[in-house]
């Protein structure tokens, strides 16, 4: 059977070598990848039952889009050439019986829960991986997707999520939200269910903006607040208003979440990468690097910088503002985990001390789930005509459904939202302590960083001990997270280098970023394990 | 009492000379009209209780956004200047009691149904007017939307909608959609929950593409659904994919749609448009425009041309077809209604004959509301790639909300989508001959076109009779639809141009697009009585 870590390794003889191999020649991408898969077929190569490598691990390897791999695995799968039956690998399909095609056909639309473990993965989520984070388990085995497109979210599982950026899944508030849809349609007025301003209903912005100024201490009036599909609809708006008005470079931190630098860049913005340290961003190379670049506008985490975990510092606060009005600049504020913060009082956000400067991006992806697809923008007087601009160019609704936002207003005023981050927050506090715990106990001498608020930490494995407290204090300085991501995606560990979120990757790093958000608490102590015997792996 | 009529007309001593006035000063538009105001009021021009005109009618009349006029009104609002009592136009406040200022103040979030008649303006629709129509009625006086963001929603009401494109917001399936969320809520899996592929949830794209095979004839796998957020945004990603491929021009029908010009317009493509007669798009001018231009790519409405109502022929089609093959180009079908027709048999989708040259674009804002935000496209297997690209390069989560995608399945599954259009399209059935029968009384001479399918129906003035009768088979040659719609907008009845569809819109045009969609059938004959006391105005 074809393991990941063949890919990655450069194993002989394995499916992965035979795939690079094709790399060079004619054709679209994807019609190569499925040419080679059925050569590799007929000529027996691949057996029928050979489990194909994830999506994710065949396109790195690759090279490629991960999104060739799963079509070409899709259309294969509709062909009925591979399988994917849900919560094992995507295989090379066993001749089928002559009845069961024509089953397979007549499957359906497909009831979206039934479907158990037909869970899509991760693909295309603003995680702040950048790529694609792997939330993965509770799958019941035998049960198939509907065919032809099963292969976007058949493969990609891990059985333990310690990528940042996807909430707790298990505990998605699906009562309460469904309570408030039904308030909200049963109390929505007939123009209430009729267009809408592009910046959103007002009932909903007014309820977001109460939020805001109660949790995160923003200021501004109601109709500062622009109803979103997300942080990354946000920063896609607000980049191409950016470059509308002659921006031509963003400031961003160094490392930082790789999908919104992408969506800046797709809108004309060239990232500009400045240093953190343990005060956040350095206002100073911030300066320099402005200074060069002509970059006016930056793009930072202040509460919780991504993923390091440093707090902007009150100086640096002031330091950033004053430059910002200097310039006559914009600073973007990534508000994206500050909900949930453990140990110190809340960090409020930095939009409130320059309402006209700090522009706040926000979005329940990371509170409630992706799913839901709705969050805000807080945009300064100055900038509203030019965003509103960029949003209609796109369609005349270019925010999330009108009956999303009703409901988001429901959920809000009623204290839903507010009763939902309290017990989020405690949730995420008992998981972090068993979290440090845990990796105190299997990796100990490791330096755990970003601690104080969030849903992930940063581990630097450089000081861990070796297996039976080998080490003698000299630690492990040559351990190469990359190493541990794969031996991890060996053992069903989903891990992420911080390589993946730096500028200009490093040769190496020794540090992971592990996220606890979509961990299930049962499973912590043997996803920890896991944890380690990667490591052991990585650097025996 | 200012009347938006004294807009139009050029009345002096109104609140609109004052302000047209104003135009060529210094400073931000909206800050020069809120000076204005200001003024007005403070001289006592604009005195307590003047209702001022409607936004859309004073942006047309100072040539400005309707959002700065918007957008001032709320402010002035906010500082309880101006008074937004919902039902009613907006007016100068009377002196607001000690007590009455922090009451409002501390009207808070603001329940999204309670505030009955808080219903926004259609700002922002994909409506084919392509601007803003004005369903409205329903409103329970007295009551007060949360202060700031009113003035969005508050004015711009007509009694009668007879502006084409908005759907029957009575019959909106609530309940029917409700359970449908239950549903899809209480099965989806935490995998569900977790972040999607950017073209959309498989389960939801299987089933919409189940409808599509049964209901239009369309032909392909489930992964040639792309989940969108309605036609426009559909247009939007196929128009910025045309552009990055090279393309420069794209073929319209004239008249069409303006919302989906402008969104190819805005991705970077010129629009050409070519003529319509009754057979629907004309190919031998289409080809001639497509030589000059170089354009291969044409947006139409096949099944129920927008807005004259034409079917395209089966020659027309074929024709198109060579075309687009010969070409290597691209048609993009945009199926806005095709699901209400009345008297001939159903006209299949384009898309069926050709799905490789045949893009197809559809949504649930003419079929439920546009509150729902979700529509699909049917892309060609050349186009996906592309179009996925487009996609992610505006956040990772491009589509509709998660939830909605499934219970969109749900209801598609459960056959409560295919009973809502029947029940729809036997209600608009219903409304369409009465509408007929009322024209024919009211309006004795016009010429109504376009009422096979649809929403809506062309009337063309111009052999209407005289009041009384007396045109003696002269009709009115010289009426002015233009005129016609000051004068319903005097009448509190909301109107359509035909040349608001125009290309380049004629110095005059005697033809009315009438929308029965969203009209109350209680009120359609005292609707078209005021229509025709409109028109009489008009030719008086």
């Amino acid at each position: 059977m074809l393991r990941s870590n063949a890919m990655a390794t450069g194993q002989t003889n394995s499916a992965a070598d035979v795939l690079i191999a094709l790399a060079p020649g004619p054709g679209a991408l994807r019609h190569r990848l499925e040419a080679a898969l059925l050569e590799d077929i007929a000529s027996g190569r691949l057996a029928p039952g050979t489990a194909l490598p994830p999506s994710r691990t065949l396109a790195d390897a690759l090279g490629i889009s991960r999104w060739v791999v799963t079509e070409a695995y899709g259309h294969l799968v509709g062909k009925g050439i591979l399988d994917a039956r849900t919560g094992s690998a995507t295989r090379v399909a066993a001749p089928v019986p002559d009845g069961a095609a024509g089953s397979r056909a007549d499957a359906g639309p497909g009831r979206p829960g039934r479907r158990a473990g037909g869970g899509p993965t991760a693909q295309g989520s603003r995680s702040p991986s950048g790529t694609l984070p792997t939330p993965g388990e509770g799958l019941l085995p035998g049960t198939r997707p509907p065919s032809g497109t099963s292969l976007e979210h058949a493969p990609d599982r891990a059985t333990h999520d310690l990528a940042p950026g996807v909430p707790d899944l298990r505990h998605v508030p699906r009562e309460a939200w469904l309570r408030a849809a039904r308030d909200a349609l049963a109390e929505a007025t007939n123009q209430d269910l009729g267009a809408q301003p592009p910046a959103g209903h007002p009932a909903a912005r007014a309820a977001v903006a109460t939020h805001l100024r109660r949790a995160r201490m923003v200021s501004g009036p109601d109709d500062a607040v622009v109803l979103t599909r997300g942080a990354a609809d946000g920063m896609s708006r607000i980049a191409a208003a950016l470059s509308d008005a002659g921006h031509t470079h963003l400031l961003v931190e160094d490392p930082s979440w790789a999908a919104l630098r992408d969506v800046a860049r797709a809108a004309g913005l060239t990232p500009v990468p400045v240093p953190v340290d343990d005060d956040g961003i350095s206002t100073e190379r911030l300066r320099t690097e402005a200074a060069r670049t002509g970059a006016r506008a930056v793009l930072l985490t202040p509460a919780h910088q991504f993923p390091l975990g440093a707090v902007l510092s009150d100086d640096r606060r002031a330091e950033l503002l004053a430059w910002a009005r200097e310039v006559d600049g914009l600073v973007i504020e990534d508000d994206y985990d500050a909900d949930f913060r453990y140990d110190r009082r809340p960090v409020p956000a930095l939009q409130g001390l320059d309402p006209d400067r700090v522009l706040l991006l926000g979005s329940t992806s990371k509170t409630l789930s992706p799913a839901f697809g709705i969050g805000w923008m807080v945009v300064p007087q100055r900038w509203r005509a030019a965003v509103l601009d960029v949003s209609v160019r796109r369609g005349p609704t270019p925010g999330p459904a009108t009956l999303d936002q009703l409901t988001l207003a429901r959920f809000v005023a009623d204290g839903a939202y507010a009763r939902h981050l309290r017990a989020a927050r405690t949730r995420y506090a008992r998981r972090r302590a068993a979290l440090l715990a845990a990796l105190d106990r299997e990796l100990p001498g490791a330096r755990v960083g970003g601690i104080a608020a969030g849903m992930h930490v940063t581990v630097d494995l450089a000081g861990t001990d070796l297996p039976g407290g080998e080490s003698g204090g000299v630690g492990r300085p040559d351990v190469d997270a990359a190493a541990v991501v794969r031996e991890g995606a060996a053992r069903d560990v989903a891990l992420v280098d911080l390589r993946r979120y730096q500028a200009a990757p490093s040769a190496r790093s020794t540090v992971l970023v592990v996220g606890y958000g979509n961990l299930a608490d049962a499973r912590l102590e043997e996803a920890l394990r896991s944890l380690r015997a990667a490591v052991d792996a990585a650097t025996r």
